[in-house]
Order: structure tokens, then C-alpha cells, then sequence
């Protein structure tokens, strides 16, 4: 059945029953309403961000089931909350759809989107649905906390900072490949984690908690547009220069398979590829183990790959070479 | 020039400048980082709120300025957060657009925005651009904040209350009409207010938090989708029976000068037309004269159109006669 044909009433029926179930007690008003109502923790700074996905520049319907469509666009906020050092709320939603979308695959987005809320104690509160004229178009805003001791900004590094990344990077750039071009001689477990990592990626909650718990970040930010360009802004946020270091950048294992298969570079990948919702953070050398284990006890690892120091720009140290860091993801470019 | 000159970054640091000023001291971090993070009044309630927008289907570029354009996407989502008694606080501001969007559009699109966001004190604190294959789309998600005792919900009428809305209706579907037909032989005061009414119309944010703030209203919505749909939803969550006295509604003075020389319904337009933007609420007919200061402190006045009563259905009544009572806006119908 298309939503046309169960109309705008029916079709918000649905989506409340899809999302409804145990709402905790902090939703005092949920979906259906003009505004959700909820309680957030006293004494606490309000998160928020909002991120917009287009059909055809950010997901392609024939590569990704709406049931992943779902998932990646509110990992992609929860990644920006957990940037924060916070910890995600609620989330609204608001869809664009084409009149002749099937009511099964917006079901399937919500089921997508609700596996990843309920594994962090999100709940959707609210949205909007309105026709689209071409494609699918969908936008999340989420709320989070974070207590203003603990804020993380992109803001704060320090000429001496080291900078790291909680986990390899290029598995979201080598499974778009590889769902572009299925027939890539690739082993079987490197492809299905290198397309998992593109269509269903970990935003790293736990871990950005456990790291602002530290208190020793300088700054952070996620990796969503390349590091490259992540590792700029925090460069510049900064007023400093940084390096990075080529040899030490963790190349996801099934990037360099998927690369190696593709002729393409793998080290590219994890430089500008982008979405690979990893955090990019920036601290004292000292602090090095400290924030290791706090990494550790957020589930993922600490990869050191390199410096922020007096100055300006951003270079690439390869091989005794210092490249020009170039590279990220421009909507406009 | 085109935003495609610009480039990302580009237009990222022009949507800051605009945006940029004076920030209240409740914004902690503001436009840039990966999340917004902000102060909210201790021992309230967050309320959230998000509206989209998409052109050819909510604005027609040619009949709205971006000016307009970006006025009406705030007042909607401002308007949602009346509606709960709330004081808005802060907006995301999320927009696909044409590479070939002219930058001085977007420019304006924000400043029409931005003079509604001051005159309620509020601050855009984030938001996200990417590109749109057809079309522009906007996706605005309002944070608000209401004392917890103040909350309005549309559910909690109560057979016998009355049902009153706080200004005229049908002046936007006459705005709409005017716009699309220039030649119609309208006085051009009308002309101007109507065209006012649905390009700038004023949400009723003052209004609602005095009404909220009587502790008399039951329930209460705002009315975007038309006073038919609104008043039959408040009812549905009720379980009531809704009657609307058609000699009742108030409709404006310049949707009637404008339907007779359109040869067209004013009333219809009060019942279904939507987008006038004020609030439909359900009382006590005892607290009728309280209301009604609390609308005059709210810089409105208050118009008594139909009953609430046990049972289920939505009638009109009408010269003697009780018609069902349909219309409103469906986006999918």
C-alpha cells in the first residue's frame, strides 16, 4: 500500500503505533501533539543538534534498505551528541515523501531508526510528514544533556596536543564502493563488515561520555566528513597547526581489502571518506593513558595519529614527506 | 552569486555571520560545533518542536519572498510551542538547497527568519545545509520550555467546555488565493493584510502562555492545518463531540472582502484554509471572562465558536441546520 493511499491521518496512526510502546517516564507528551514535552535532567546543559539526509546525495534507495536509512540518520545525530561528551534525549522527525512511498518501507525505516534508539534509551517524541516532490528527504533534530562540567567543544586544543581517533577509519568509504560495485573480488567477512560500517555505523556514545568523564579532552569532534577536514576544524577552533601522521591513521582492515580489490588507496579513505562517525579528539600527552582507558571503558581504542602546535594550516606527514591535508566532503563543491 | 561558488565552508561561515550578534547567555555553544549546547530554566519542561517545509507544496518562490519564507518556517514551529503554553528558546535550522540557490537568497531567507526569532527572544544555535536535487527543503525544530503545571496538551476537554480561538481566521487561504490571482479587485488595504496574514502571520506566543498561565484551559492547539481538523483532533482526544456554530467563527474582515471578489467561501477558508495560526482552546464556560483577560494581556481577543459533549463526531451547525463537519489540510489526500 502507498502512503497516498492511507492519507496524512492514517499515516500518523501509524507512525505513533510504530514508535509507540514503554515511553519512559521522562516523556510527559509524546508524538501527536504540537510539541513533545520531557523532562531533562536538573542542573544539566541542553543538547542539540540536527542533521538532513537527501535521497539520491546521501542514501540511494536501490543501495541501502530503508530499514539502514533509518538507523544511519539518527546515528549520525546520536555521533554528534556523543561529540559533546553528552548523552542523547529525544529525537523528532520530519520526512519529505514521495506520495507513492509504500507504507512497509517508511515502516522499515522507523524499525531501522528504533533498533538504534532503543539501544540507546532515545525515544521519538515527534515529527512531521509532508509530501515530496522528488525523493525522499528526512531530517532528525536530537536533544542530549551533559552536565557543563563535563561540555566537550570543538574549541580548546592546545598547542602540544596529541590527537586521536577511537577506531579505524575507511570502512564506510570502502562499503559505498563496494555497494556500488557488488562484483569486487573481495572475501566475503571484509565486505559485509565494510558495508555494515557504511550502512550501519556505531555512533560512539559510550565512549564520548566516558572520555568528557575524563575531563582531559581539549576538544572533540566526529568524523563525519573526512578526517582530514575534522582534524582542520579542530586545528583551527584552536588557532594552531596540526599533523597528521600517515603511517599512524588506522586503516580499517576491511578498507584496505576492499581498496586493494578496487585499485583505489585505502589511505584516502580514512582521510576523506567521511562517515565514519568515529571521534576525533584532541589532549595533553600525559593524558595519553588516562584517556585510553576511558576510551577502553566506552568499548573502543585509542589511536594516537598526531599533533596540534603553534601555528597555522594542516599537513600530512608521509613517509618523511609534509602533504598539504587536503580533502572532506563539500555539499557544494 | 550561487551558493555552488561558495562552497560549503563558504556558505557555513556566512550562515554564522548572519546568525551571529549578540547570543543570550543561555547559549553555551552556538552555530559551529557538532551540537548546540545550551542553558534551559531550572524545573521546567522541555518542549520540542520541528516543522518542514517544501517548496512547491508549502511555498511557491515566485508568490514568497525567502524573507517571507524563512519568517513563516519559524512562526509554524513558534506557534507549535504557544499552542503548549511554552516560551520558545531556541531553533536548528536545517535546509536542503539548489547548488544554483543565490547566496543573497539564503541571506534573506535567514533575515526574515532572524526578525521573528528576536521578537521572542529567540536564538538559532545550529542547523545543517546540504544539497537538493529539485527544490528547496526546510526542516526548523524549536526547543521551548514550559513550568510543568502550566502544560496545555489537546487532550483534557471536558464535556460542556466551550471551544474559542484567539483572532480571525481564513485571512491566510485569502492571502494564498490573492497571491495567485493579483488581478482580483480587492481595496488594497485588504489586499495588504491579507497578504500579511499568510506570508507573516504572528504566532500567538504571548497569548498562549497567558492562557496556559490562568490554569483554566483544558486544552489546547494551534491552528495550522484549519479550524475543522483542529477542533475535531481536540475533541478525538477527549472522546467528545464536537459542535462548531458557523455564525460563530470569526472570520476576518479581509478573507470576506476578498472571497466575494474571488466568488469564493470566507467561511470555508476559517474551517479548512489553515495556516492562520492561532489558538483553538477548550474551558469551562464559567472561566469564559478569566480567558478572555488572559487573551487581551496576550494582545488578542477571544471568540467563542462551539461546544464540546459527550459522545464522538464533529458537526457544524448551521443556520438550524447540523452538517458534518469536514475539510482541513491533508498532505497525502
Amino acid at each position: 500500500m502507498r502512503i497516498s493511499e492511507v492519507g496524512e491521518s492514517g499515516l500518523l496512526q501509524r507512525i505513533r503505533e510504530w514508535c509507540g510502546g514503554p515511553q519512559g517516564a521522562d516523556v510527559v507528551v509524546g508524538i501527536g501533539d504540537d510539541a513533545a514535552a520531557v523532562r531533562v535532567p536538573a542542573g544539566t546543559l541542553l543538547l542539540l543538534t540536527t542533521d538532513m539526509l537527501v535521497e539520491g546525495i546521501h542514501f540511494l534507495p536501490g543501495l541501502a534498505t530503508p530499514g539502514d536509512i533509518g538507523y544511519k540518520a539518527l546515528a549520525a545525530n546520536l555521533s554528534d551528541i556523543a561529540a559533546m561528551g553528552g548523552t542523547p534525549g529525544h529525537v523528532v522527525v520530519s520526512l519529505a515523501l514521495p506520495p507513492a512511498t509504500a507504507v512497509e518501507d517508511l515502516h522499515q525505516f522507523y524499525l531501522g531508526l528504533l533498533d538504534l534508539a532503543r539501544e540507546h534509551a532515545v525515544t521519538v517524541v515527534g515529527g512531521d510528514v509532508t509530501a515530496s516532490r522528488q525523493g525522499m528527504v528526512i531530517s532528525l533534530a536530537v536533544s542530549g544533556w551533559v552536565a557543563e562540567a563535563q561540555l566537550v567543544r570543538q574549541e580548546g586544543a592546545r598547542a602540544g596536543d596529541l590527537l586521536a581517533v577511537t577506531g579505524p577509519l575507511g570502512a564506510s568509504a570502502a562499503g559505498l564502493v563496494l555497494l556500488q560495485r557488488p562484483a569486487l573480488a573481495v572475501g566475503e567477512a571484509a565486505a559485509a563488515a565494510a558495508r555494515q560500517r557504511h550502512l550501519r555505523p556505531q555512533p560512539r556514545v559510550a565512549a564520548g561520555m566516558a572520555l568528557a568523564a575524563s575531563g582531559k579532552v581539549h576538544a572533540m569532534k566526529d568524523i563525519s566528513d573526512g578526517l582530514a577536514k575534522e582534524a582542520r576544524l579542530i586545528a583551527e577552533a584552536g588557532g594552531l597547526e596540526v599533523v597528521l601522521w600517515a603511517e599512524q591513521v588506522p586503516v580499517d582492515s576491511c578498507a584496505l581489502e576492499v581498496a586493494a580489490a578496487a585499485n583505489e588507496d585505502a589511505l584516502q579513505w580514512a582521510l576523506a571518506g567521511g562517515e565514519d562517525y568515529e571521534l576525533l579528539l584532541a589532549f595533553a600527552p600525559a593524558d595519553r593513558d588516562a584517556l585510553a582507558a576511558a576510551c577502553s571503558a566506552g568499548g573502543c581504542r585509542l589511536h594516537v595519529l598526531g599533533e596540534l602546535r603553534e601555528g597555522s594550516g594542516a599537513w600530512l606527514q608521509h613517509g618523511g614527506k609534509r602533504l598539504p591535508l587536503a580533502g572532506g566532503f563539500d555539499h557544494f563543491a
